[in-house]
């Protein structure tokens, strides 16, 4: 058997773990709810049991572990540092520390998001090598920047915060505490949030049969069903957002003229009608140099990417530190 | 006496053209009318006079010619692509082969901002290494993205147009063509032009002292004058194009968590009252992870930041290449 390796998604709802061998082939899965309130020791006391399970069940130990947290976090040390999702008992735990000796084997841990286009750049478009922008467009927006084949990671893995950067100065509140972020205009909630209204103010009757006029049911998906059934208003909502996701996306080509913009997560479900929105407005707003060589794609491991990118951090874990 | 460098800036108005030791010490300089409508064999012809005639003058040849250009350069042959200040004849006039046989040393070719980063880079804060962003304020607004310690080209040396973010998306027309850019709202005619308004509208009354009520001298070298000795809507003018440019650095340390933010230009003289809302707006701007650790500084260079650019180009020119 080739050589395998771990890798655990920690989100604030379930704990993903998954085994893969070294191209990326996943050869045994499992989720658990995180019950976060539980307090960091036990919820890594069940981490560290569900990868020695999982390990049991494919045969094989793993090399290495990679583990995605939803924050900042101490590289060099594998140190949780500030996670904004998970309670505050949960910053500056030694997460390496309290994992190893379970699992037999050196634990990295990183950002999810960063964890994420690490996925997308070993085992996605990323491949071909070069400078890619990674987005992951769910619940929030974060992201990842390669430049030449090279996750950018900064201080404590922070660089990549691609939701975060001001779209509209005088826009809505971000969680983040600025405003106008993309973020509040582009992500999941953002845009369900205007498919919500649309539907109260019976400006959507599509959305509405799709939905049978429940709010709680509205989400991007059915909103992209309700623009194709033909809900014009729905239709520019989504047009709207895409196109406030196309400066986004526009802002770090002017900066960076990578190769590749590589969207991920929920909301890129959407599909054409959200990535031909980010091409055209990204062909509007990059007129300072020929762009036409970027090309802005959906992520080729879906939500697979951040399973994979625990995996690549596992292999490539101690030369990812600063 | 050690090795000597050239360093030639084609500017739309003047050639300068200077000598200098490894170090960075300039030992010869002189700088001489483009003339750019005589075309590109005559003027790069005199540009070949020039670096042979200093180099006699300081009684060294140096060892190679680092060619800063206002546009896009396919790098790897020293051929202009894109020169959108100087006439179309510019488009594609093989500068490296048409120089190197009468200065009789390596000719590199790179957009003179790029030029300018690799200087800060060389010479300036950048020493210190580390991830930089460099924005040089001054007609225009242009830029360069060092990561941990290497100038991001891009094609054609294009990455770093950091000017060219949009910030407001229904904002003024740009000269890219695209509009709300960053360009249009902090670059030295956006600020002026402001000044301009208030001048004319009697709003400024120290600012027309200062200009004697001549909108032809109004700069933001006067306007910041004007805010010092009083006028708090000329202030207020500076305050607020420091805040979009505040917005486009932070914009940038979000995506990259740089070590260092430096800014360079004329536009930078305004000195304190710039700098001071830039590092207001980052702070506001940037909350999604702790950004205390950015330094945005004004350029150790100065107005010398080109023309060393050129000097650190040609010592490390074969190594730019893509």
């Amino acid at each position: 058997m080739p050589r395998t390796y771990a890798s655990v998604d920690l989100g604030g709802t379930n704990i993903k773990a998954v085994v893969a061998d070294e191209a990326g082939v996943i050869v045994g899965s499992q989720s658990i709810p995180t019950l976060s309130y539980e307090g960091p020791d036990k919820v890594l006391d069940r981490v560290a049991a569900l990868v020695v399970a999982l390990a049991q069940q494919v045969g094989h130990a793993p090399e290495a572990l990679g583990m995605a947290v939803p924050g900042l976090v101490d590289l060099q040390h594998g140190v949780t540092k500030f996670l904004p999702n998970l309670p505050t008992q949960w910053r500056d735990v030694p997460v390496r520390e309290h994992l190893e000796p379970h699992v037999g084997c050196p634990v990295y841990v990183l950002n999810d998001v960063r964890t994420a286009t690490l996925g997308e750049l070993t085992f996605g478009h990323g491949r071909a090598g070069g400078t890619m922008v990674f987005l992951a467009l769910g619940t929030g927006i974060g992201g990842g920047v390669v430049i030449d084949g090279r996750l950018r990671l900064g201080p404590l893995g922070s660089a990549g915060e691609l939701g975060h950067q001001t779209i509209l100065p005088d826009g809505p509140i971000c969680g983040c505490g600025s405003r106008g972020c993309l973020e509040t205009l582009a992500s999941g909630p953002a845009i369900a949030a205007e498919g919500v209204r649309l539907l109260l103010s019976g400006l959507a009757p599509r959305l509405y049969e799709l939905t049978e006029g429940q709010p709680s049911r509205v989400t991007t998906r059915e909103m992209a069903a309700a623009a194709a059934a033909g809900d014009e208003n729905v239709r520019h909502a989504i047009v709207r957002a895409a196109g406030f996701l196309g400066i986004g996306v526009a802002n770090l080509v002017v900066a960076l003229h990578p190769d590749l913009v590589v969207l991920g997560g929920g909301v890129a479900g959407i599909g054409d009608l959200l990535f031909e929105t980010v091409r055209q407005t990204v062909h509007q707003r990059v007129q300072v140099f020929p762009a036409g060589d970027v090309a802005i794609r959906p992520s080729l491991l879906g939500d697979g990417a951040g399973a994979l990118g625990g995996i690549a951090l596992a292999m490539c874990g101690g030369q990812l530190g600063q």
